[in-house]
């Protein structure tokens, strides 16, 4: 599929607002894909789909967890994660994406998940770090990003549960595996 | 078991600096049990002991951890973590105590877990922010300890998650268990 036929079809799901977050996603997952020798037409596509969920209603985002059997777990979890999964098994169903890699980019992007693939871990980054993002901790996570791709995503996760703790918010457990999972990675080099 | 015997017996197994805090851990959980209704004997009995495992060595700890059938996880976490549930073993062990509140707070008084009682809460706040602690965001925690127990079980447990984190540690699950568990307990009330 190429570039501006799968914005065509992202742009119908998302507000401008949203749509504009994609551009500047796509645009820095490409550049993050050719800084760290991955696949740019890949992280192309899986940025470009990466919310095509976000605007799906809470009720239909519930039914496809329990019809697909998804994670039950993302239930009684923030809701924000849920157009993450929900999203991936739309992309499948509504656009006709069957790359695994892909798709995998895609479910992944907000919780993370223990043993992320590089473009997975290209998505959530890119996600955190577009031009279009302004909050506390975004740049330093854009310089780490020129240099290490696992810091910076480190970085971006710490952020996160920070965040979250922050407002008393209880963390995906996800989340915080794939913190560890990263950190023990790096204590073993 | 009185108090004078305990600390004889938890002084030999200590430093003087570990004995000198055990002794604000002490005088700090009794406030606590007094403040919140728990019971001050358990809370000093359980206070003395909390640190008994400290100075073991650590081939004796991982014995004890592989063969007392201890969670098998703590041996790939921090070592930090050792001491309290090897502790909760050998003060039953060798000191005789057989009050399962008085072990249980032994045995969480570093990670926590969900579903803490009183008791256990007491020792994880008091060791906390017993006078002898200096360090930030600690008298953040004394302040909450007057007011809310769980806001200074919460704060603390954030602090600490956040010091691992920063020092790019991984995190032992049951400590993000505790915290979601607390949280979700007072989004519910």
């Amino acid at each position: 599929m190429d570039r501006n036929e799968a914005l065509a079809l992202v742009k119908k799901q998302l507000t401008e607002h949203r749509y504009i977050h994609t551009i500047g996603v796509m645009e820095t997952a490409i550049t993050l894909a050719e800084r760290y020798s991955a696949d740019p037409k890949k992280a192309e596509i899986a940025a470009i789909f990466h919310d095509y969920a976000k605007f799906r209603p809470k009720d239909e985002m519930k039914q496809i967890i329990v019809n697909q059997q998804l994670d039950p777990n993302l239930l009684i979890f923030n809701q924000e994660l849920w157009h993450a999964p929900v999203g991936a098994y739309l992309v499948e169903k509504e656009v006709g994406l069957t790359d695994i890699e892909i798709l995998n980019a895609i479910r992944y992007h907000t919780s993370g998940r223990p043993n992320m693939t590089l473009l997975e871990k290209i998505i959530y980054v890119a996600d955190y770090i577009e031009p279009g993002r302004h909050f506390p901790g975004v740049e330093e996570v854009r310089e780490l990003a020129k240099i290490s791709l696992d810091d910076a995503l480190i970085k971006a996760i710490h952020n996160t549960i920070v965040f979250l703790m922050k407002k008393k918010q209880p963390i995906f457990p996800e989340t915080f595996f794939t913190f560890n999972d990263l950190v023990k990675k790096q204590e073993v080099e």
